[in-house]
């Protein structure tokens, strides 16, 4: 509730008005400017369409460690994206879900599901920066989403990488390429299609998250009617997470029955205990400083 | 959130299934079901065109106690129902609504209501399985819902029947018959016009009620628009009860005046004074089968 | 929820009747009056279109000091006004808000604020009965909302009296007059345009307040499209205060930063302070009428 002047920012009641370090350098009445008067400044930095705030040791903050997204700005990628989504939960529901490449077995039935994606075994890695639980499932067919834009006939290989990076990044990546020419080792095909999929859990408070999305494919970059199709289809998937996520909140604040680790938890386990240990070790290093 | 797969029930998220005893019979992963994985299950049965649910000591559930409802099947009777009503009070109070005829001389002013609703005395009875508040008004006119259906010209004799069973189920009987044909002891007159309203409190929370019911009428068996026409006008007064109880559910938490029981509140009185000891008899009983 | 039969209040589930004097004088059943069947009654007068309440003492109320309005029956007045708001904040809120003549330099843009309103000094005076801050602005162009009303060219002398009455009731003069006639001590010039607005907070709850207003003009008392325009003109400028005060509202129950009081904040302190003065002596004087 104010407005932008300059490199300032001003109260919409009363006119104070506060630099980029977070002081005030303008108040009504005398002009003599409040001793308490400041508001907490934090680092940003814009990359990638969006604002990267740094909430922790302004003297820590390194905007060469934002989350790097190599095909941003390749012509030959194409892009989708929609509006930011508020979500009902805490952002580590949503972690769990991009670490859960189980899930769309039942949650996203009609786009990005199908029958290998019940019961084909996960691989779970840990990285510097985050987790990686992957998968490749051999001779598929394609699930119902992919189908509609994949370029090639047939069944494929389909691989699901689901990474997620400290403390709430994701990307999914979704590799199909024609049956026998997929699997670990494989070099890319070149009918192969890819598509990255971006996602940037922000709290907002600790029951609710407001969620960031985009997409890299590596086809047909200007068929800006793909995109809107692609970006239709995502956003009515990511509504149908919502609405599990937002009972999983409930239901988790609320437990009327144990709790239960699956063996495809494994992933989002290592997550949060790493992530745990990160925030331990934040405010330890934080209370050093000061004390 | 989830699926009716055959008898079996699958999770929405990552497809836990359950059997109809609540006994995990898959699970995503290995394969392996997870010991402590089990749902509680209740039995049920269907009846009237509602599913009756037994939350008590499973041992105890018994078919033959649900609500009894003569008429049900009579092809000489016609029916009207309307979807079931979401409340936003404790159960009970709708039961004390379904308890007293006195109410309708000020909330169903357009419709139950008359003068003779107003003073006319009322009987109080307790029965084996719940409360019945009644009384006949003689020699009266119809009130404004029933004069639009009933077949007889002149004034009647009206009864109203407000029984309440444990624990929280309703018949109002209706019965409009020929001036100087009704009361306690006159058998039933040819041209007498007889409504049952069977109403079912279900309480969600501890603050809210979702309420079921439907009517049947000894008259125009296959009247639709009969039907139709008096669904209709039975749920706009039950929208006026509505309004009052969720009212007294606001009043009753923030109550600022003493509490004033009346003379006409002897049968809710009744009623909840044994509900009550019903319940704790029954807590008793579970905790002996358990020690 | 009921009805008002001559003067008796009927309640709407069961007839309860209660007098002016909050005596019950009719139930339902017997008859019989429970002796505890009372509500509190207050002493209500009404006066310029509103009905005012006293909460107080009912041997204290006095409805000759009820605020004042001078031009309230006068046939060379205009009067605009429209429909209360309700305000999702503590009264006082807006009290300090119709103190507060500097804040419509930034709230109030399109209409009410101007430059000079931004840093020309307030003189701030207690009354027997409230506070009035005020200003002159001299020679100044005249701020939108009233450039569209006042009947003379060029540049202008300015005031704004904000004055607010204990406990919650405001008035608000302005006058624009030719430049070079207005100031302190000048006597009224026969082109001056005076808009008298009163304001009428009401608490309803600790964060909620119904807010009644309207206000008087010395010109074209019948011109009714005028009216109808400046009312819709300061709803809107309500609307903007409201949103500023429904958001301190919040953050001043989630206050995250120190409190500041500036220097413009002085009439709103005098007030604040002299009526927890007038409520603590009330409530001592209860005390002492009941000991």
């Amino acid at each position: 509730m104010g407005r932008i002047k300059d490199d300032t920012l001003e109260c919409g009641y009363h006119g104070l008005t506060f630099d980029c370090a977070g002081r005030c350098v303008w108040a009504p009445g005398t002009g003599r400017i409040p001793s308490n008067a400041r508001v907490h400044a934090y680092p940003v930095h814009e990359k990638y369409g969006l604002v990267w705030i740094w909430m922790g040791n302004p003297a820590l903050a390194e905007a060469s460690e934002i989350f790097d997204i190599p095909n941003f700005d390749n012509s030959a990628w194409g892009r989708n994206q929609g509006a930011a989504m508020e979500l009902d939960c805490n952002y580590l529901l949503m972690c769990d879900n991009l670490l859960d490449p189980t899930h769309v077995a039942w949650v996203h039935q009609g786009s990005f599901g199908q029958a290998a994606t019940r019961d084909t075994p996960l691989r779970i890695s840990k990285t510097d920066n985050g987790v990686i639980v992957h998968r490749w499932m051999m001779d598929v067919e394609p699930a119902p989403f992919y189908k509609k834009v994949i370029e090639f006939q047939g069944n494929c290989d389909r691989l699901q990488h689901y990474e997620v990076r400290y403390p709430s990044h994701a990307l999914i990546r979704a590799i199909f390429t024609p049956a026998g020419t997929g699997g670990p080792d494989a070099p890319l095909h070149k009918d192969a299609f890819v598509m990255d999929s971006y996602n940037f859990m922000t709290p907002t408070t600790a029951g609710k998250t407001r969620y960031y999305w985009f997409q890299l494919r590596n086809i047909r970059p200007d068929d800006t009617a793909l995109s809107a199709m692609m970006s239709e289809d995502v956003r009515h998937a990511f509504e149908e997470d919502r609405a599990v996520l937002d009972a999983v909140q409930i239901g988790m604040a609320e437990k009327e029955s144990p709790h239960i680790d699956l063996p495809i938890d494994g992933g989002q386990l290592r997550f949060r205990r790493q992530l745990e240990a990160m925030i331990a070790e934040e405010a330890m290093v934080d209370e050093k400083m000061q004390g």
